[in-house]
């Protein structure tokens, strides 16, 4: 009997919660991508509870690059709002673990990394908007390529809150034009998942000496009748928390998401 | 005693009425911008009843560059859903009559043209879009160098309704691309008024040789952190109906229109 097999085929219990059953058992480890389809997924930042205020503060700040979805009391396993059976120590696939901004692990599972003191953060992720734009007909290249999604810094500096600061980055998806107006209309109605473009067209003006040279990522081809269209993205947290190098931190592994129970649908507002 | 300014300080009529009695009384016969601001105003398109049928049809197709705000009944001088005392022969500045397709007079008022198988469009105008985007803040490039907007004619070809056919003419405004993308979410507010932006970037890839020279308006600055955005224009029809060469046909005069008692904002979707 396999257990993995049993979570996901389970006919009584949500495909969300049947994955995150999968990880905390162990037999997920792997990439989110295309798991629980219409379910979102969420980034992870924990940190210690003398960090969480002024984090708190700076997602308020930078709600594009850091809409902040979920948020735990101190200590507590649980983020009530995302799921109704959630263990955040077991339930994504990979974690990674930092130490004065090194990186000293990359785990399964971070029950033994527990303290209660930390304070779990959970960001929206651009899986939910790229879910909308493909019900509607839109090629997302790097989809279609089936590679990662190139990410750039940007001269577009983030709002400071006591030590998180830094420049925003951003993910970008070439579009031809009209296709591009519609993207917009779309990920409009998704602000909890960075929402519209922050940008569109020429990549030098934020500051992106070379677009075939993203900073994370993968470039994709951009074809002569398209333009670039560039979204907030969740990168830029982790980017400005590594910064920081805080004493104890613990974030989701690449790709390794939180699934939670709430529908990508119900992030829209209109 | 001034009639004019009577009508227009009347405190009992609304400021759309007020224009509409100004017009009818012969004083007001210029262009309409700035008057009545905050509501609708509209280009005028009168055909006989012949044709009517297939203008219909052509604005059902071509929502974006004729979107239908209000139709008579025919030989009706009312278009009751715009206006409750509203000649239609009187109420607009200058109108101009073609026969022909040649431009055969520029009166203030026609109903010596007036004829019992004329059927009434109007067509929603970028004034209502071009109000919400100054209200949101965003600069508009052509009224601040009170010209009048650049418009091109595109290789974007309308869906043809019997004789009429064509292709789109858009206007264009030139703004950063935040603001661009901001104006996209904007527009897209007012379907019945154009609507969101058909192109955004490159004009070379809707025909647009040189966007120096528009094919009507007046060319505006590009500024170099500036990208253009273009709107499906009013002026299709327009040029559309220039083509079909219709025996007899009523429309505005350039920048003289219809003003309705419809409120800009209630052609909001949400």
């Amino acid at each position: 009997m396999n257990a993995h097999k049993t979570d996901l085929q389970s006919s009584h219990i949500s495909p969300s919660l049947a994955a995150r059953l999968a990880c905390r058992s162990g037999t997920m480890t792997g990439p989110t991508a295309g798991i629980a389809p219409g379910f979102v997924q969420g980034n992870l930042a924990i940190l210690p509870r003398e960090l969480a205020d002024d984090f708190l503060r700076f997602c308020h700040l930078n709600p594009k690059p850091c809409p902040l979805i979920g948020m735990s009391e101190p200590g507590s396993l649980e983020v009530r709002t995302l799921g109704a059976d959630l263990d955040i120590r077991t339930d994504l696939p990979r974690y990674r673990v930092w130490r004065d901004g090194i990186l000293v692990d990359e785990p399964t599972d971070v029950s033994a990394y527990w303290r209660d003191d930390l304070v779990t953060f959970v960001l929206g992720c651009s899986y939910s908007f790229e879910e909308a734009l493909m019900a509607d007909g839109l090629p997302i290249r790097h989809i279609e390529a089936c590679s990662n999604v190139p990410m750039y810094r940007t001269n577009i500096a983030c709002e400071p809150a006591g030590p998180f600061s830094g420049p925003m980055v951003v993910s970008m998806r070439p579009f031809k034009p009209a296709d591009a107006i519609r993207a917009i209309q779309i990920t409009t109605r998704f602000p909890r998942v960075h929402g519209a473009p922050v940008h569109i067209g020429r990549p030098d003006l934020i500051g992106i000496k070379d677009i075939a040279k993203p900073d994370y990522g993968e470039a994709v081809t951009i074809h002569d009748d398209e333009i670039p269209v560039f979204w907030a993205c969740g990168v830029t947290p982790q980017s400005v928390i590594a910064t920081v190098k805080p004493a104890f931190a613990i974030t989701h592994a690449p790709g390794a998401m939180l699934i939670t129970d709430v529908r990508n649908t119900q992030f829209a507002i209109m």
